[in-house]
């Protein structure tokens, strides 16, 4: 039933200031970094099942899914900017994960090391032991070398893997329940489907879906087997799993935010191949739910770093109790996308921009090889850190799911700008940016979010259907067609130009999106009294480091103008009016009224934050009426 | 180096409408039930020992520490309010746990009754199986009994038992070194030297806090004898047992609030009886730590669900985020208590009276049997449900130490009242009560603190020094002797009345003590441009119930009058002035502007807050400026 598809990734050059050097920077430093550290940790030496019982480094159950996650990153890295030495590393990683597989299909480094239990280890704790999720993690790497390489040979791999998997897990004969303790394999099957046509890897995904939540205690029952008596207390980390009720029944999304992602994307993916509706209105009401009551502004899902999940409808707290984790950011991203693909629905389109501008890419440095694990709203003095939240980006963590995330995440970015099929072009991010597919040779410049025009210039003299999305956010969009003004009604919020294209034909595309305070739902109660400030999609922060205070004692003026500035640095930032409160003395609590002094306060786009060394931010400040 | 002491239990009798009440329903409600619950849940049944491996109510570690509570407070009660039926069951009680001792002295249903490990099982993991913290709690129990009712059965039994602790920890000839993972029986075997005079229980005493911290590693030493491995993501856990530093170095409070407060109250006692300035000198950095930057403006304490602990300076989260758990609020008033006596510093008492009036009494409900486990601030829709806290108070819990904290507390509360010694009878907390000791019999009458004005009577024509505090929020004071006006110096913050004293003096005291606006330090980051009500120690919050929208709606008015009301059922309520936010729509985030209706605001005392059904409710509110 699917409306459109990504342009294939070699077909979308980046040229913008906001996405195009985070995807340079992936080649030269992201991905050999994260690559670099899969050595040092010994996540690569485990594929060769050496690891004896009192080594160093003992193999654990997720590596796997970090080197499959650098490696499929080094798959578009090799097909956006060829290299024939790291091509040579890939191809030795490649075969010695392949030397790992065993006789019957089964490869999980972790689990075949750790010979405890015997051979027998093996999907004895689908709750926590992540063999499935590993599973799909090499899937998409080896989905991705086949597509964007052409190599066969980890496609083959994990075909036979897959296969195995397919024998051991199902309704037939011979066949036992289970489903992954963390999503992921549903996606990635499906992608394994569409390289390779066999349906059976469709069935399993489908499979893994409608059976989950069949069997609310499946969970419960595999704790026996469990290495560690399961203290009570964290029990409830169970929820965590998503296996509480058929997914077609659940009406709000809970659980672990990367987990329930991840399982969106499966669940669309076959709802679309199979023209599921149930399965699609399941997706759509999950949507729904994450978008109109549970995601902060930035597009960050998760608000509670106790088990890294969803809670309750408008508890979205900014500080570290909150969460926001990279890699469930991301992860909305490509639900998004696959949403907007199936549906054609440009509010898909619009989430998708707002998780990207923000909150999908403030996990990362500039440089490319600092990472944040949560990504909070508000960092003061009184920071808490709870699991891997920090107050600065860091190298590495030890779950470090984001590092790896992003070695794929930033090499795919131009999957987001156009959908395209047989009968259209759509522009979904009007992101500087050049596509080129036969007989529609596009270019996109411009400064688009940060200034309000952008060009498009058609390249190729063809006939076809070329839509430009005009964004949610936008009061009003104007076009001008080879310097003529021409009025463009928004069908579906989309302006669709459909005719006969000169070479060189020019679309100006002017959207009105000034800079705004925005205020939350009454009920986000954390956010009471307090604005933040937006630029069509791009959420906007206040650093110490620009402004005449900590921001913890910022309020901003009611009423006040919008100043567009750029900082040293290149950074593309805004001035506003406000307050200082200054309040003499330190009592905790004092009954002395404070005095509010005029002052100017500069904010500069969330996903920029913390590049110029450590310092308090706030995205949410009182106003003062 | 103690100045003073405590009045005797039976000297004083509350006839106030605060704290009186709640004594009274502790006699009649919150002890029986919460001796039914010991009853009903196997607590009791255990100082059987005859619980075998699969029957039901397997003894739990902490169960022995819960009977002792109630033990505790039904001597209290008793000796308040004599009750032959009550008695009886109380010496039933006593014979039982006296049987379930072990030749040796050794007392615990929990450990004895659990042999998989062989008797060895004592003793073999301190951080979490809290044998000496339940030893403390029946420690604390036989004092009660002796002291307040003159009985020796459980005394003499748990003088063996500490003989026996005596014998096994410790720095001489083989003895091995110990110390509690839940602090507490350094105060109790305090209690036990000065009932029996006995100086090894004071050394015991100080050998567990000297010993404190001096191996930082021990607890980590005793994870191989743990019941289950720990899964390293909660060894975190282990800053709970605040065993990081010996504690004379320890700068900030740290850990599980609960053991951290009766830690500081074992510490107070030593140094107070050993004269050890470097101890008290401890206590002292510790408690402004705690006041100065960890404590909520109710006087709770601990301000992390998460181990249920103190973190940082500042961090004072009003939602399910934050904690101040009852029973560690309660031994924030105990510690003052004791810092009270040692110093004679009204700081303390402010401190102690601003616990008492509000996060110590808010945990449990009017009519004694209902609790909070954590008192929250703030509780809106959105609320989060993190381990024990609930939007409406809980007759029991499943770790049910702040039910069978307030059956010994209540009773307690006339203790707070006074302060004496040979020379001198100090009013620190001027609720209406009535004094009774020999040569000093004095009446105060008055609805303090909910009016600005009480009268102490003198009933004896002796002659002795009587000081009345001037709470640090008090502005100003004034004094009427017998119908004139008289001139008191404050010296150190009371007013020191010398005389001769004769039957029926008369002494009218008048604080200026108004409804006030409070603000928090700036760095509070949770309260900027939010105000909180306060008269005098009495902090007031918002309830849905009285007020015409969701309290997380309402905007206080700046520079508002006050009106002080009685709403039915007698609750001392204020109205002030204030705005309702209406702002249409369901958006999560919008750019439309909010409106500001002015409505007039009602607060009542928080202490008081979810006795009237489910509600919302708000201490701090964002001002309107």
């Amino acid at each position: 039933m699917n409306k459109f598809h990504s342009a294939p990734l070699t077909a979308v050059k980046l040229a913008d200031k906001f996405f195009a050097p985070r995807q340079q920077q992936s080649f030269s430093v992201t991905i050999p970094s994260a690559l670099d550290k899969c050595y040092e940790t010994g996540r690569i030496e485990a594929f060769k099942l050496s690891w004896k019982e009192g080594a160093p480094n003992r193999p654990h159950i997720f590596w796997d899914s970090d080197v499959a996650k650098v490696l499929e990153g080094m798959a578009y890295s090799l097909a956006l900017k060829p290299d024939a030495e790291l091509e040579k590393v890939y191809d030795d990683l490649v075969d010695l994960i392949a030397s790992s597989q065993q006789p019957d299909g089964y490869l999980n480094s972790a689990i075949t090391t750790n010979k405890q239990q015997g051979n027998d280890n093996r999907w004895q704790v689908l709750r926590t032991n992540h063999e499935l999720y590993c599973a799909g993690h090499l899937m998409e790497a080896a989905v991705a070398g086949f597509e964007a390489l052409g190599k066969r040979k980890l496609l083959d791999v994990m075909c036979r893997y897959a296969d195995y998997i397919d024998s051991v897990f199902g309704y037939g004969e011979g066949k036992r329940y289970g489903i992954p303790g963390h999503p992921e394999i549903e996606l990635a099957l499906v992608k394994l489907y569409r390289a390779t046509g066999n349906e059976k890897y469709l069935r399993l995904s489908k499979y893994f879906i409608d059976a989950r939540g069949t069997d609310p205690e499946f969970f419960y029952k595999e704790e026996p087997q469990m290495p560690y008596n399961v203290p009570p207390q964290y029990r409830i980390g169970i929820i965590n799993t998503i296996a509480e009720m058929p997914l077609r029944e659940q009406t709000e999304v809970y659980g672990h935010a990367v987990r329930a992602l991840y399982l969106l994307c499966g669940m669309a993916d076959v709802a679309g191949l199979t023209d599921d509706e149930t399965l699609l209105e399941a997706c759509r009401r999950l949507y729904r739910n994450i978008v109109d009551k549970r995601m902060y502004i930035t597009g960050g899902v998760g608000t509670s770093f106790d088990f890294e999940r969803f809670t309750v409808d408008y508890d979205l707290p900014n500080d570290t109790r909150g969460y926001s984790e990279s890699c469930a950011n991301m992860a909305l991203a490509l639900f998004c996308r696959r949403m907007l693909d199936i549906t054609g629905q440009r509010e898909y389109a619009d989430t998708m921009e707002r998780v990207l501008f923000n909150g999908a890419l403030s996990g990362i440095d500039l440089h490319g090889d600092h990472f944040f694990y949560p990504n909070y709203l508000e960092v003061n003095d009184n920071f808490v850190e709870y699991h891997a939240g920090r107050k600065t980006r860091q190298p590495w963590f030890n779950c470090s799911c984001c590092p790896t995330s992003y070695s794929r995440f930033l090499p795919q970015l131009g999957s987001f700008m156009w959908s395209v099929n047989d009968d259209m072009v759509r522009l979904e991010i009007p992101a500087a940016n050049k596509l080129t597919l036969p007989g529609r040779m596009i270019e996109v410049s411009g400064n688009y979010p940060f200034e309000d025009k952008f060009t498009v210039k058609i390249n190729s003299g063809e006939k076809f259907k070329l839509a430009v999305r005009i964004p949610g956010f936008a009061q009003s969009a104007s076009f001008m067609l080879n310097g003529e003004k021409i009025n463009m009604p928004a069908i579906d919020g989309y302006a669709e130009f459909d005719r006969q294209w000169h070479e060189g034909d020019e679309i100006i595309c002017h959207l009105d999106m000034p800079f705004e305070f925005i205020r939350s739902h009454r009920k986000v109660t954390m956010n009471r009294g307090k604005v933040a400030v937006m630029r069509g999609p791009v959420v906007y922060c206040c650093e110490n480091t620009d402004n005449p205070c900590d921001v913890s004692a910022l309020f901003a003026a009611s009423g006040s103008g919008f100043t567009a500035v750029e900082l040293p640095g290149g950074y593309p930032a805004v001035k506003f009016n406000g307050f200082m409160e200054k309040l003499d003395g330190e009592e905790l609590y004092t009954n002395k009224v404070p005095e509010y002094v005029p002052c100017r306060i500069t904010a500069i786009p969330y996903a920029l934050w913390q590049n110029r060394g450590e310092t308090n931010m706030s995205v949410w400040l009182p106003e003062m009426l």
